[in-house]
């Protein structure tokens, strides 16, 4: 391999920044409506957020960024239709920045909690630049299997189900223990309610 | 962190396995037959395949997974509804077996290459187990900017856009990068196609 210069500007945040940018794909007709209701819905006063053409990102304070995430897939769900997330959470990249942020001052999270519901996921978990990354991940898929989360190994990613508050709690752990012992990590879910097939 | 016993059974393969996992989101009422449609119009010859209630996956040889992977988001398209592909290309994790796999004895792919069209994708690329893993997905992105798919960088992704030949020949382009230089690496990808969303 030979070292060139990457394409981007970013040369590591100072702040502590976590970020979530998902995809949101709802099987209706109507769901350009569903989609944009969802995130319009969202309580975003604690966390930078930005739309795109393919995603939302959501950056600023963990427990702020899962809570956001959580409210745009809890509103997302209307009970019939079949509607997948699919979710990159991250901190730590050495091409990040400061900018595109916001920081609360607080921990009082701005989305009420609603009822829950039962969500399918697939997740997978990557420290970066670490020697010892498959005892990270084995840590985390043994977190999943403690709170009832985990269903399987399968190829490529853990397969989990549970009800979709829990789940986001779940992810908040892992990003709470990756804070703690790794400089850069992804969490990469996709989550799907409504499926018509069951398993 | 504590050792721990992970709740898989796969100790590594020692054959050559590149996997897609894919997770495909057709935004419209009648999602289910476009869907397995055309996962049921890949001719999965080449490979090994399984789908679940949240995804398919194909292993076996590079190039054969990348082509079946093309085939089924080829096949999706209608050229009107608005599809997501969320895909995650894996080689090399320790935990993975050699299992559910085949390996083709050829390179002659099994999937006819369809006229292109326009999509919009994200990649992130995830170097496992090294310290270097900046300079690769600089490599990578570099790889991207050559061949004019790079839009630009944004957080958590690189943002690409162009024919969707050209763009899964980039996939098997990277992969064939990672092969010949990392022994454990993801290449996560999200693709989108005939979104109302022009940028």
């Amino acid at each position: 391999m030979q070292t060139s210069k990457p394409p981007w500007t970013g040369c590591g945040a100072s702040k502590e920044i976590t970020g979530c940018r998902f995809t949101l794909s709802v099987m209706a007709d109507d769901y350009v409506d569903q989609i944009l209701g969802a995130i319009g819905r969202v309580n975003t006063e604690n966390v930078w957020s930005h739309t795109d053409a393919l995603s939302t990102t959501y950056r600023g304070r963990r427990i702020h960024v899962v809570d956001a995430a959580r409210a745009v897939f809890v509103h997302s769900n209307d009970r019939k239709t079949h509607i997948t997330m699919e979710a990159t959470f991250s901190k730590g990249c050495p091409g990040d920045m400061d900018a595109d942020s916001y920081l609360a001052h607080d921990d009082t999270l701005s989305n009420p909690r609603q009822a829950g519901f039962d969500v399918r996921s697939k997740i997978a978990f990557y420290p970066l630049g670490v020697a010892d990354y498959m005892e990270h991940i084995a840590h985390v898929a043994n977190m999943a299997v403690k709170r009832g989360l985990y269903q399987n190994a399968s190829h490529y990613a853990s397969e989990l189900a549970g009800d979709v508050n829990v789940l986001f709690d779940y992810f908040n752990d892992v990003l709470a223990y990756a804070e703690a012992h790794i400089d850069h990590y992804v969490l990469q879910a996709t989550l799907s309610v409504n499926s018509p097939t069951k398993q």
